[in-house]
């Protein structure tokens, strides 16, 4: 199997490391496993015969690795040349027009690629278009890492409740936001105050409406209703709204009576984000920056699933995501 | 895909319902899949055809289903003689020596046949000698309702974290034992009385010290590390401390300081089950009869898995199982 990667920045670099780390375990289940080229902002690098992971992965720019990069070249030109079987895309996500990502995913399942995807945007704005785009091409389209992190939510959907049928699935699926709200459950501090909080600790985005006003978490009901819930919906489908309100009266009131304010996005008849209460012992109000999510089904019944919804951990869901194309590669 | 169940108690009962009422879903992945065989302890049923799903999910006893049934002979010699592709095991459990299950087992698997059990028995007591026959027989053993029932830990570990490796696992792996410590955290009631009423809703084994006493715990324990983690340990390996000294007056003085007491199986450099302080806004600290389960990881860091450790939910674990086995069957 040999991959490009196409982006090269903090999700990039860590699936380098890792995949230099893990390289034993990959060349295990298929010993022509190779990453052949990576596309970045200011060029890309390419060699069949397959790039140095020891190299790459100490590599802050493609430029570092080798002063012979193409440089200036677009990532675009690597997905038309590369002669490769897999695309990892982690480029910044927008959730606009969805590109770059979207242009990258589209040539390269036209070129008989697999395709990872860590970045969300191309399939906030075109699910049903990539879905249907992979199916005819007989390729893998796998996305693990844009919903809730390191939480293996489609996996453990697809592979581990296969007799199940998913009937909601409600969730805490921004860190951030989850971050504020629990500074002031355990505080009692201002909205503003917890979100200049998150600001300086660097885990808020430029624009911090993107978190705060659920943005980011709407575009995960997007994905997780159409992925595992057999919806066809868009951005605009989903009932929005965010944490600015919410004041340190009302979470102390909920926190006397036993409740959390909490983010939901809420995957049901409607399609929501919004602050709910939610009981202190409920198995999904789980503090600080983690994630959860909450599946009811008609034979398991009620699961939860909680863990880091960003950072280095969302390496564990791409790396998923390629070893299972590897998988079903080889056994092809 | 021919399948015999074999025990024919709740779970079978409650397995033979969920295939009927999914034989749309089973037929999809496989066009032949039926239920050829129940094994039950007056007799048993055999029908190279296929039995009737509907009339099966409507008795009680294999005797109600036909009067022709092989009455008094032994599940031993349905298993010897069926043509059949596949075995589930849902007869009692059994931790000394793991019989009846141990040996249907063993002969299904001689037979070339795969195995799903819902019993642990057999794997508490020869976990690794029937792993090694599966793989000398080139068929498949699974075993995903043994631990944590409804929560799908092997398949979590096996199918979403296929590049993480597993640092540490604790859980809570009992339910009675959970309702008994809630009970006390929340009412400040005595370990007798607590006990009492778990006895009274009927959710205690006839001996009350296999949950008390973290007798179950302990082989889930055994089956978690030897599955998940490579060991090979038998239950005289795990440290073992029960419930029963857990005073009023402990939870009480931890609750004061926001720390629950739970009864937590461990898999780390020690096997242990024991009364732990765990933090009351821990994601492994859940209530009632839910189980959890905590898996410290390379990667991923930490995920946490939350849901029903018994009951009808545990079907869940039982059909993923076979419906995995199927899809495997049909790609080779």
């Amino acid at each position: 199997m040999k991959l490009i990667l196409v982006g090269f920045g903090f999700i990039g670099k860590s699936l380098t490391e890792a995949i230099y780390q893990k390289r034993d375990l990959l060349n295990k289940i298929d010993k022509g496993f190779k990453l052949v080229g990576v596309g970045a902002r200011d060029g890309y690098l390419y060699d069949g015969e397959g790039l140095s992971l020891e190299k790459l992965s100490s590599s802050r720019r493609v430029s570092e690795y080798s002063p012979d990069f193409f440089k200036g070249k677009s990532s675009i030109e690597l997905i038309e040349n590369a002669e490769a079987d897999l695309m990892v895309e982690a480029t910044p996500t927008n959730i606009v027009d969805g590109e770059p990502g979207l242009t990258h995913i589209e040539k390269a399942l036209a070129r008989g690629m697999h395709v990872v995807t860590a970045n969300k945007g191309p399939l906030v704005v075109a699910f049903k278009e990539l879905t249907d785009l992979a199916k005819k091409e007989e390729v893998e389209l796998k996305y693990e890492a844009t919903v809730a992190g390191a939480l293996p939510v489609f996996s453990l959907v697809n592979e581990c409740l296969q007799g199940d049928r998913i009937l909601k699935i409600s969730g805490i699926l921004n860190g951030t936001a989850n971050y504020i709200l629990s500074k002031m459950y355990f505080e009692g501090t201002s909205f503003e105050l917890a979100l200049r909080e998150a600001q300086e600790r660097g885990i808020t985005e430029k624009d911090p409406s993107y978190d705060v006003e659920g943005i980011d978490a709407a575009c995960k009901v997007v994905i997780l209703a159409n992925a595992l819930m057999g919806r066809n919906v868009k951005f605009s489908h989903v009932e929005r709204v965010g944490i600015r309100r919410v004041t340190p009266e009302a979470v102390s009131l909920a926190k006397k009576s036993g409740y959390v304010i909490k983010l939901i996005g809420t995957i049901d008849k409607v399609l929501e984000v919004a602050p709910k209460l939610i009981p202190e012992t409920h198995p999904l109000c789980v503090h600080g920056t983690l994630n959860a999510l909450h599946l009811e089904t008609d034979l398991a019944g009620e699961i939860t699933l909680i863990g880091y919804g960003a950072g280095k951990q969302t390496i564990s869901a791409v790396l998923n995501d390629i070893i299972s194309v590897m998988k079903n590669q080889t056994k092809a």
